[in-house]
């Protein structure tokens, strides 16, 4: 019984004028986007205004049903910070946010600029023009963990973002 | 197209003896439960350990047709601090946390105290017994906001919480 397909629908959808190559090379700080909120639900809006952030859910639509059915791939997005393939680590996308993963849920914390009606202006997203939304929560104070820990493997690459070029076998 | 029907399924489901009601009970705390990942999915958790804190994303699949079609809610949970019914605001359900909404997704953010193989054991969980899970995130640096504004009407009623029995006219 708890594997039986479970159906959800979109209540709203991305819109921006940027390509989705745009769209890529922007992921470290986002994109400025609307998110339309399809009209029969833009009562669920009401009161959001004052929340400086909202979470957003998103159906990640161009991911390939190969592409669901990977398990563990390299962070790729560190290639740009001067580290080879050979340098990332094989992990598993639970330990990822890698679009290519057995359910391809986006998961993106934004900025909500304003709201127009059932249109929201939001800051940092990074999804491409047409993706589908799926959910939206508003972000809280039980949403900040303050204190948290993470693996060496990331906080090594982590290294890279912030000192681009350091040896990644030297860096701790 | 944006509004055809997307299909998903469970990657695992929350295993806790406790009941849905002692899970209701501790719903500000959490409760201490597994995860169990199915074993198809097992590669996918590769070298979680070291994340403190993980996101997942849940099906609430006690929630029925009916309760999906909750566009405004109460936030009913601020009744245990004192406050009545006619003191909540109705407020759209995307500026809520309720369970209630059109498609019935959860998103906790747990801190992982173990794995045993595809078996997580977490703290501070909110979903029942046997809720299907569908999609693991890890807890990330930019996934915390450190400065964030709420609305005045949440200010209000988080008041009562720090503060139970204050008069909601008088708080401000």
């Amino acid at each position: 019984m708890t594997d039986r397909p479970i159906e959800l629908k979109p209540v709203g959808v991305v819109k921006t004028i940027l390509s989705d190559d745009e769209v890529r090379e922007s992921w470290h700080e986002g994109i400025d986007a609307e998110i339309e909120i399809f009209e029969q639900y833009a009562p669920a809006l009401e009161r959001i205004e004052g929340f400086s952030h909202l979470m957003v859910t998103f159906y990640l639509h161009e991911t390939s049903a190969e592409q669901r059915q990977t398990l563990r791939a390299r962070p790729k997005r560190y290639l740009r910070y001067g580290l080879k393939l050979e340098d990332l680590p094989l992990v598993g996308v639970f330990s990822l946010d890698s679009p290519h993963r057995p359910n391809p849920l986006g998961l993106t914390i934004v900025r909500l600029l304003s709201r127009r009606a059932n249109t929201l202006t939001v800051g940092g997203l990074d999804a491409f023009n047409g993706t589908p939304v799926l959910d939206i929560k508003p972000y809280t104070p039980e949403r900040c963990v303050s204190s948290f820990t993470l693996p060496d493997w990331f906080r090594l690459l982590q290294r890279h973002v912030e000192m681009p070029g350091s040896d990644p076998g030297h860096g701790a």
